[in-house]
């Protein structure tokens, strides 16, 4: 089967083709890259033709953090579906989970459920701005796709742009809520502290707990001494970063002191399960605001997430993935610095990344990056994120490869033969 | 297992003790309730104590349509799971769910899915929204918690009143989106000209598939002339009333247009999945606005869809459900009569209501039906949705219990020995 014959006829049928952009190929080879799967076990994706290829990417964009088809979360998941998912009565499993969530998350002392996480943030925002009346947000990163969020583009369209995605679009978004949301430079603690005094009426922060980089030791105590000082509402969004460098989020490592925290994609390991973390004396708000939906529910997350915590802590899956994201990000050093070969790479472990640092053609270096990849048999780009399935062994041949890739693409370079109009592109 | 002992503790770490209002217990027979499931089937459910319930009530509030753990659905989730869930690439399930639910919706060119219905139709309004200056929405039923709807209430508690829930508190919700939305009483097509008349920035429509009845048919015509006269854009949430009793919605019976349609509950037996269905010049804003979640590319309610479709095809279950359905609301009206009880009864076949008609004590007297019911093995309220598991032979059975059971709480009714406070609380 043509898989991009398929994309094309999908793209007609459903806006963007899918639902989800970070999946979408002209983010990482517009017409090289696979598109579809037919099967996926541990690191390894079958394409529609069969063909083998091993995941260093985006590993379901973070979701698939014990591997694709785990054994032991699958079993549980599928005893649960015999016993049915979503009847008329509770399931046990949702009670469990909130008990197991709380031991790994002191501050906290209630937890609410929902599936994914942009849909958790908005629960995250709606229980802060019913606990204050200083409803405008402080934020910085990327938090999904809803009104709260994107109304920061309504003053300015360039608001967005330095937290994930760039020229977001606000059309949709009720200009009634211009104003109601403020940006903010990861770790830049003066200007968060500015932001706080001149904006009277902002009484919530919302950060990520870790992206490109963690939290900085002053930003950490600066906001742990506004929430002191000022009562701000403090909400980490762990979505992306937390259950993978250890069992809860980052807030942990960094010490930073939440009043909410945000749990979704890793939690479930592909399963869509995501959860709000908080302090009761906030949490028993969402008991006077209306917050409630029929899909939350259902069972399969929440037995997901009980057996991948088990799994994560059986198998010391935080220190290990740590461990190896850690090789992974210093062996792209060494080799391009090897190879004379400019590049820039993050300090977050459990999900590396790099840069070409050229003054042109950085955007067309990384698609290459992936074309030669995928010719060696790899899907990657210039970040992934690692998992549990990402051994040691694994990673040596990924970096053999990642080597010899380097090399061609210094040729290209040393030749002026980088290819024109040959880029990915993230705009949606 | 004590079911009660562990919702007290549950209320403690999850607010509300659950996360959907529809599933707790004090809505059916407060400290009566069994509250949790071991495991279901068909049409019958088991307690943590191993009793066996039959369920005449809510059936997964709507979801489990073909009943619980039905092996056809579930047998191509496993095979699904065994085959990964959520990998780097796309599954090609999304492209075929699209393609086959268009096939069912014949004015719609375009589908975006989602997991739960509040979310859907938090698209809709996006999506929408996005193709009119007229933000403002008219509507009429229940759409789910989200900022749009609750925002009803911030200039009047008692808007949402008449739309399934009472008294919901807007506080969360930010003060700005006051008088954004417009609540309509179903039905009512000479209020629907009027507010549109009135309220120059409203642009938007959204009204459910049917829920206490059908939409009239002078209230279909005049959506139909409202949209082709003023441009309103019409949507229709037929998350609780669609793929019951036919495939596809309500609004193809009853000859309503719809700019977009939002399906969830019922499509995926029970797995989360919604689907936001439309016009293809609407649909396509949502490639310039920015909507999309990891969540929604996960493979499982994708997979149940496509099956529970096929399967309710096969088996003519929308023929199945009408019939049945009406088999209960007449054999209701046909026992209380004989009885000398006084009800009244919705007529939504495949969401069969009744209410008792007294002067006083109706709620007490809804919550001795379930006592009762229960007493004889039921779960039963007096509102339930019908499904392929209520058989001709269970349905029997389960009126002739209903004849029990009404004779008794006439004999209370006669003998003036109706309990007091005793009533099941719909509030949250």
């Amino acid at each position: 089967m043509n898989s991009l014959k398929i994309w094309n006829q999908a793209e007609k049928i459903i806006p963007g083709g899918n639902g989800l952009l970070s999946k979408r190929p002209k983010r990482f080879l517009p017409k090289g890259w696979p598109i579809y799967y037919k099967k996926a076990k541990k690191n390894y994706i079958w394409t529609l033709n069969n063909q083998k290829l091993i995941d260093f990417s985006i590993m379901g964009i973070g979701t698939s953090v014990l591997g694709y088809a785990n054994k032991s979360i699958d079993d549980k998941v599928k005893k649960a579906i015999d016993y049915g998912i979503n009847t008329s009565l509770n399931c046990i499993e949702e009670f469990n989970l909130a008990k197991e969530i709380l031991k790994y998350n002191k501050f906290a002392q209630q937890v609410k459920f929902a599936k994914g996480g942009g849909e958790a943030m908005s629960i995250a925002i709606r229980i802060a701005r019913s606990n204050t009346k200083k409803y405008k947000v402080v934020f910085s990163g990327y938090h999904g796709w809803h009104d709260w969020y994107i109304s920061a583009n309504l003053n300015n369209k360039k608001n967005l742009n330095n937290h994930l995605l760039k020229n977001l679009n606000p059309i949709g978004v009720p200009k009634n809520m211009k104003n109601s949301i403020i940006p903010l430079r990861f770790n830049d603690h003066m200007q968060m502290i500015k932001l706080f005094n001149q904006n009277k009426n902002a009484g919530i922060l919302v950060i990520e707990g870790a992206r490109s980089e963690y939290p900085s030791k002053k930003f950490v105590n600066a906001i742990n001494k506004l929430k002191k000082d000022k009562k701000i509402i403090v909400i980490i969004d762990e979505i992306t970063s937390g259950w993978r460098e250890c069992l809860g989020g980052i807030y942990k490592q960094v010490k930073l002191k939440p009043d909410i925290v945000v749990y979704g994609k890793a939690l479930g390991n592909g399963y869509p399960i995501s959860a709000v973390v908080g302090k009761k004396k906030f949490m028993e708000k969402s008991n006077h605001t209306f917050i409630s939906s029929t899909a939350w529910t259902e069972r399969i997350g929440f037995v997901a997430a009980l057996e991948t915590i088990k799994f994560m802590k059986k198998k010391k899956v935080p220190q290990l993935i740590k461990s190896r994201g850690k090789k992974i990000i210093e062996g792209w050093e060494k080799i391009t610095k090897k190879n004379n070969l400019n590049i820039k790479t993050n300090l977050f472990y459990s999900m590396p990344t790099f840069y070409f640092d050229y003054q042109n053609d950085n955007e067309t270096l990384h698609t290459l990056f992936t074309k030669y990849m995928l010719e060696k048999g790899y899907l990657a780009t210039n970040y992934m994120f690692v998992t549990y399935a990402h051994n040691e062994n694994e990673i040596n041949k990924y970096l053999k490869n990642c080597e010899v890739v380097f090399k061609k693409i210094k040729k290209k370079i040393l030749e002026d033969k980088i290819p024109k109009k040959f880029y990915r592109k993230f705009n949606y």
